[in-house]
């Protein structure tokens, strides 16, 4: 039905015939004639209806906006004084000789170009409306292109798509599961999977060496600014690899992604480990464009005067560091009254700071409500942090995680505020992970997952869980977690310490993982892999603020979708065909 | 941790050293040497371990079936007369410096090559070893070339991979929908979608202009020898086509896979109408590799002394057909009566039939429980199906869609049985196909679904429903369905008269599809596309006898994962989480 894409006309199809199909995104009338700016998908071009062509004239003057035409014409260039150089098809129009309304259009719910005057809400109801802005569909192209070079990288490198379940069984990644009723097992219940872990573990028992897929995976969190029910992984695993295997292989594939799609050439992937991240950085997922650093002062303010120094400083968990802002002494009252606000957020009791003025003044150079009871100190601090005249240093002291937590996004806040960044793309691994974390009550559970190997004994493990490290590695980019992954436990033995160590008891395990168990005793090869999050990848990619922005219908915050009013009510058939039925506070609701 | 695969040695690497990672398929101890077949996914090579390299020895004498090995050793000619040249690898073996167990392996529930003694419901506990089986491994390998050689194709052909919801709102595919309990909306829930259709249509109204998806899609059917409760579906669709654009794109498409895959070049797709597909072959995908066809006798036996045929001649709903099978005259009484009790199946009450000894001896010539009530309209029969001496005719008469489809099945039978097929690959296109059909109260329903097509003005659609042909079109291959579309409704009155013509009042076509025909009203482009059956055309591919064979962790009949035990029991705290009880049955199932 058509010749050319819209977006593709260019001057070497002057004086050809093309037929165009697509919307109608303007339309001017001016001098008797229409002008009609058609869009598709690959961008927009300048139609001209003589009325001279009086069939023609009178269909297109029926077209309003957002109506579906096919246009049939002769490409010719612009008058002289009417090119528009910002525009690709800008040199040229058509000069259309038939003109067939495809489709009217009622008028939109908003005007394209007016789509930031209308709330997110109504941007979700009229999605396929939305989704008509060129810079969405540019977004989901770049989508298809990056899972199209991965794909590509993969598969050269020999890795099987191989398909694995969504309906299946609760997986121990923690979060809650999205529970599906049987009908055909009464009482028993599908859940979807948080992510493909069990199943890959199995094909790597079986053999097949090297799989990837691009998984859906399902969480039902409390959604928080940037999740959703339902994402997409890059998921893949292999057998006889260590952590350099893994970690060159997926280092390699975001390097190539990043030239084949944006041209990027990205710079070396550092590689730190986790007690070095938080120490330098609060996070395990620094942002490395921000030229500022945690440093540590505990053992310069043990002696201080001041117990919200002294007292973490003594604390085997507390910390107490600084952080050096250059050229920060010109933050006002009112932006630290901001910053201390911030800080709360992440449990800081307060934000301690100096101005540096002068230092050839000494103290008096200083402006800062906490120097006076610091005393001689502050110069040995000063010195350590670097800090020159103009600076400001803040400081956090409480217990280490606090500290690492409240200055690490404060160092990350100010780097965006004061645009500190130094370059566009900054990647990195962090390795060395504890395998356990404990909660207030000595509990512990798995930072990564259960079936991550630790790099230690089992012997040692037990004797030292707190102190185990795991052989774990998280890609970071530009402060973004990207994907994480780990050397898998491939001994049956240690399996079940790590269970152990966990509070696992056998029941429980034989339970919920039986079949990984038995898996693991009938020749399971060592193994390893990693997952990355393609929505957030995309959304780093395209420059998208969220990945809503990337994702074709996704859910609100209250995971419901506004498009097509899912969830819904079902009928009482349904349920009890399902051998379920609701509560009352829920039948109640209806 | 290796050098090469150890399918992948050959003569060339004589005299190199390798370092291989696998599996021991087999362990002979031959004249105090050990000698390891070592498998991977790439396949077998033999690894020779001589007492002298002691500390190899030593541990390659602990290795036992299934143990992982990795082995160091150079490989070398095999001994003259104990080459085998039935294997890749056949012609070189590797003698072991080094050998490291990795891990070691249980008795395995059962060995790979006697796969065959054990049921299915072991093999798909033990899935991961079942998987270990070349042919699994082929299967899946091949699955992931396919899907290769689809995005490839359907990428160069500006197809744009868009991901689509899996929690979504209850799709209008007729089939019963997995639902999914909301947590936040009480008392609301989710359904797993049916297939992709509403969101790639909207997908189309957004202005994506091609979208295709390699889809998981669920139904929660009741399982027939060949379903899954999800599958996967090439899903994809256009803008601005017309029929001959999505079949010419797909038929070049199955073309260029078949040509990758399996260096296969199939032969044109012809095109047959529903009616054509019915009347010669009693099936709307027909085995055209079977050359048999129904011819209709209708008009013939209207006046027969034989009410078995005469009262469906006359009935304008009974059709009388005749299958002629060349040198089928041979066929015992009580192969005669099998296939008597076959088409019984399919609501046939008997099977009419006329073995042709010798046409030139008349009436005498034939052997036939009938040919005594036909009388002189015998010689019109035969003459019409080409009756040759030492063929056998079947006759069916009925009401029409009994004939078709008993006489259409035993067509397929008899093509089988008797290994009548002509060709490897017979494709082709089914069109044309009605929009409705009627059940038993003249309630109609659509044929494909309500979003497709017809081929006539709404006002004739209304006027005469029955009669109304859709723009749908199926793929077919060797009598399996592999994929079908049609082109949509684009207009949104078009769309409320089929749902008139459906009975789908008002309200109920509101709240249900309240959002495509919202999304219809706002420029919606003609459009249209088609979804094939992932596991079948692999099934087909790969010659597979199910689809369990092609898909890594399928579930049984009964909608069951035998080796992870979903579904599974769940929380009293998860259903109160969710909202919904048990009803006391299921309960009391527990």
């Amino acid at each position: 039905m058509r010749s050319h894409y819209c977006g593709q006309l260019n001057e070497t199809l002057v004086d050809q015939d093309v037929t165009l199909c697509g919307w109608v995104h303007r339309r001017r009338d001016h001098g008797g004639v229409i002008f009609l700016d058609m869009r598709d998908r690959e961008g927009v071009a300048q139609v001209v209806v003589d009325p001279d062509t009086a069939d023609a004239f009178a269909e297109a003057d029926r077209a309003r906006s957002e109506y579906v035409l096919q246009i049939k014409g002769r490409v010719r260039p612009r008058p002289e004084g009417t090119t528009n150089a910002n525009m690709p098809t800008g040199m040229i129009e058509v000069l259309a000789f038939e003109v067939n309304v495809l489709n009217t259009a009622a008028t939109p719910p908003f005007q394209l170009d007016e789509h930031g005057k209308v709330g997110e809400e109504t941007r979700l109801k009229y999605r396929y409306v939305d989704l008509r802005r060129p810079e969405m569909i540019d977004r989901l192209r770049l989508r298809s292109r990056i899972t199209h070079s991965v794909r590509a990288y993969l598969e050269k490198n020999d890795f099987l798509d191989i398909e694995t379940p969504i309906l299946t069984r609760a997986t121990p990644e923690g979060a809650r599961d999205y529970l599906v009723p049987s009908r055909t097992h009464a009482g028993q219940f599908f859940a979807l999977p948080q992510s493909p872990q069990l199943f890959k573990q199995l094909l790597m028992v079986s053999g097949f060496d090297r799989y990837y897929q691009i998984a859906k995976c399902f969480r039902d969190e409390d959604l928080r600014a940037d999740r959703q029910p339902e994402f997409t992984q890059i998921d893949l695993e292999a057998s006889f690899v260590e952590e350099r295997d893994i970690m060159g292989l997926t280092e390699e594939m975001i390097r190539q992604l990043f030239a084949d799609v944006l041209d990027v050439t990205l710079p070396d992937f550092p590689q730190m480990t986790y007690a070095d991240a938080m120490r330098r950085f609060g996070s395990d997922k620094p942002d490395l464009r921000i030229p500022l650093e945690l440093v540590d002062v505990d053992d310069l303010l043990g002696d201080v005067d001041f117990k919200v120094f002294s007292g973490p400083a003594n604390d085997e968990n507390g910390r107490v560091a600084a952080l050096r802002v250059p050229q920060g002494a010109r933050l006002t009252r009112k932006e630290i009254d901001e910053y201390t606000r911030f800080v709360g957020i992440y449990g800081a009791k307060g934000l301690a700071y100096i101005k540096v003025n002068d230092r050839s003044q000494g103290l008096e150079g200083l402006q800062s409500p906490i120097v006076k009871f610091m005393g001689s100190v502050v110069e040995q601090v000063l010195d350590r942090v670097g800090a020159e005249d103009g600076d400001i240093v803040f400081f956090g002291a409480d217990n280490a995680r606090v500290v690492s937590e409240a200055i690490g996004a404060l160092r990350v806040k100010l780097g965006e505020d004061l645009d500190l960044y130094t370059q566009e793309w900054a990647p990195l691994w962090v390795i060395d992970f504890p395998m356990f974390e404990a909660d207030g009550n000595g509990r512990l559970s798995a930072l990564h997952h259960p079936f991550t190997a630790p790099s230690c004994s089992p012997e040692a493990l037990k004797a030292n869980p707190e102190q185990a490290l795991s052989r774990a590695y998280d890609m970071v980019l530009n402060g973004t977690e990207l994907g994480g992954g780990s050397i898998r436990i491939h001994d049956q033995a240690m399996q079940q310490t790590v269970f152990e160590v966990l509070g696992i008891h056998d029941d429980e395990a034989r339970e919920k993982f039986g079949f990984l168990l038995d898996a693991l005793q009938y020749g399971a090869p060592p193994h390893g892999g990693l997952a990355f999050g393609l929505d957030r990848l995309v959304m780093l990619m395209t420059g998208g603020r969220t990945i809503r922005d990337v994702i074709a219908f996704p859910k609100t915050q209250s995971a419901a979708c506004m498009m097509t009013d899912a969830p819904g009510e079902v009928s009482p058939e349904q349920l009890k065909e399902l051998n379920i039925r609701l509560r009352a506070k829920a039948a109640a609701a209806e």
